[in-house]
């Protein structure tokens, strides 16, 4: 494959569990007309950002796999014939949550799934209440349109895992995402964050010779139980090719459905020029496993 | 330690090798007029970049450590009483040599050293027949102005090696580095490179919560052997605060000595609001030691 053309769907979410997934819909459908052969929604699209706040009745919105989600999704991606990168809110069982990305064929089966592995947790996203770490590692997902190194939102700060995924031959770094501002932040503190969210990315693709694409959430959402003024995500979901150079990047306020063309030969090239892999000291790398040196 | 005066020595070199020493330690003086409590010299600042040809010649350059270049500079480190990040060609024995930072103390003394870990080799850098890769590991050096982590040039595109440093509780990332464009490269390639060699440093900054240092040497330097037009180093020595957001950028053209003054309690802050240490997987990291997951 020498190109891939990358759909884009960034979209605000409210309690109307029902509208949050035809907007998702919709996008996707838009995405194809353009030409898409690979949708990326974002984090958590079915549902608002529920983890502003600790609430045991947000579990109701979480669906087995298979389940309820999938088959919606599934059903799209096969219609469509489109390869699909879904973020859903699995419930393995009672009291056993997590926070997946299930990859579709275009004929709508499961590619494979990424269980979430870091798992953030700060005020306005206590996200260790809602999900247990993943547990099936860092692995590519094989579809008809390439290796996804599909990683999830706070996997994003972590180059551990974009390397392991590039080390398993993933093409293509993906980051569905649910990011924004706290409205107590000054502006400079919210224009250092946005661009320091966007620069370890861009890093990860630099460090491992790959394209990356992140797709953020927009919209305020305000946070119901009065603890804060909400959070802002910020938008600005961006595509990078193998040397972090920004090949797109979406506005901040407005929903989204765009398709970029990734020139999937790039990373033979970059990687001709600047093989860091060649280099690695795996010899002197073991206490990368430890917790702290001290 | 709140604040850090970091002094940065951006020039160029030619086959003047007393020059070359004279540039570094006139511009650690000025430095140090200006405040500066740390000083850094870009990467191997005694000589021209040797590395463009394999030249057997070149292996001159080398002395051993202690030796006749570790005295030049711990006596200036002395004199300047600042604690000074030097970048050597050490010889080691007959036909075994290194790329090794030596960092003084303020009295002198040696306050350690670090050998090049990851060593590059590609056309115009042919560092794999000079240097034998460091044997030393990641470990900061401790100094009176703070535990340094101190990597050196190619070391700078590897994630695992800011990591480590960080994990051993370095305080601070500092990278003297020689990188520049070949003149065949486009203008637009040229921007990608630089682009990305900034861009994944920060990423390191961001990914580790530490303020980060390169320093870069400047200037063009021909290849004597006739096969390219030599390298154009393209300076933009920068500092990066632990969200990577740039302190300062020095110019692409000009030698520079410039002193920076660095918060060194943002990294408390913004480790207490993105504490990536916490969450870290290392139950799932074991193959980052693979060379390939294949």
């Amino acid at each position: 494959m020498k190109t891939l053309k990358v759909g884009i769907v960034q979209h605000t979410c409210d309690t109307n569990r029902i509208g949050n997934i035809e907007k998702s819909i919709k996008g996707i459908e838009a995405c194809v007309r353009k030409g898409a052969q690979l949708v990326i929604l974002q984090e958590l699209h079915t549902d608002i950002y529920f983890c502003q706040v600790e609430d045991v009745d947000m579990f109701d919105s979480a669906k087995p796999i298979p389940g309820e989600d999938v088959e919606i999704f599934s059903k799209v991606a096969k219609e469509q014939q489109v390869v699909l990168v879904s973020s859903l809110f699995e419930k393995r069982a009672s009291g056993l949550y997590h926070n997946t990305s299930v990859v579709f064929e275009k004929d709508g089966s499961i590619a494979g799934k990424y269980r979430k592995m870091h798992i953030p947790d700060d005020p306005g996203y206590y996200e260790k209440f809602y999900f247990t770490p993943g547990d099936l590692g860092f692995h590519p997902i094989e579809t008809s349109v390439g290796k996804l190194g599909v990683l999830v939102c706070w996997d994003q700060w972590y180059p551990e895992a974009a390397r392991l995924m590039a080390l398993a031959g993933a093409e293509i770094l993906i980051y569905p995402t649910a990011i924004g501002w706290e409205s107590t932040d000054t502006d400079d503190e919210k224009e250092r964050q946005h661009t320091a969210w966007e620069v370890v990315q861009r890093g990860h693709a630099v460090a491992n010779g790959l394209p990356l694409v992140s797709v953020n959430r927009v919209g305020c959402e305000p946070d119901w139980s009065g603890v804060t003024k909400g959070i802002s995500f910020w938008g600005q979901s961006f595509v990078c090719g193998p040397q972090g150079e920004i090949l797109y990047r979406a506005p901040v306020r407005d929903e989204i459905n765009q398709v970029i063309e990734i020139d999937m030969q790039r990373s033979e090239s970059v990687r001709r020029i600047w093989p860091f892999l060649r280099d690695r000291r795996i010899d002197a790398y073991d206490e990368i496993l430890k917790r702290y040196r001290d």
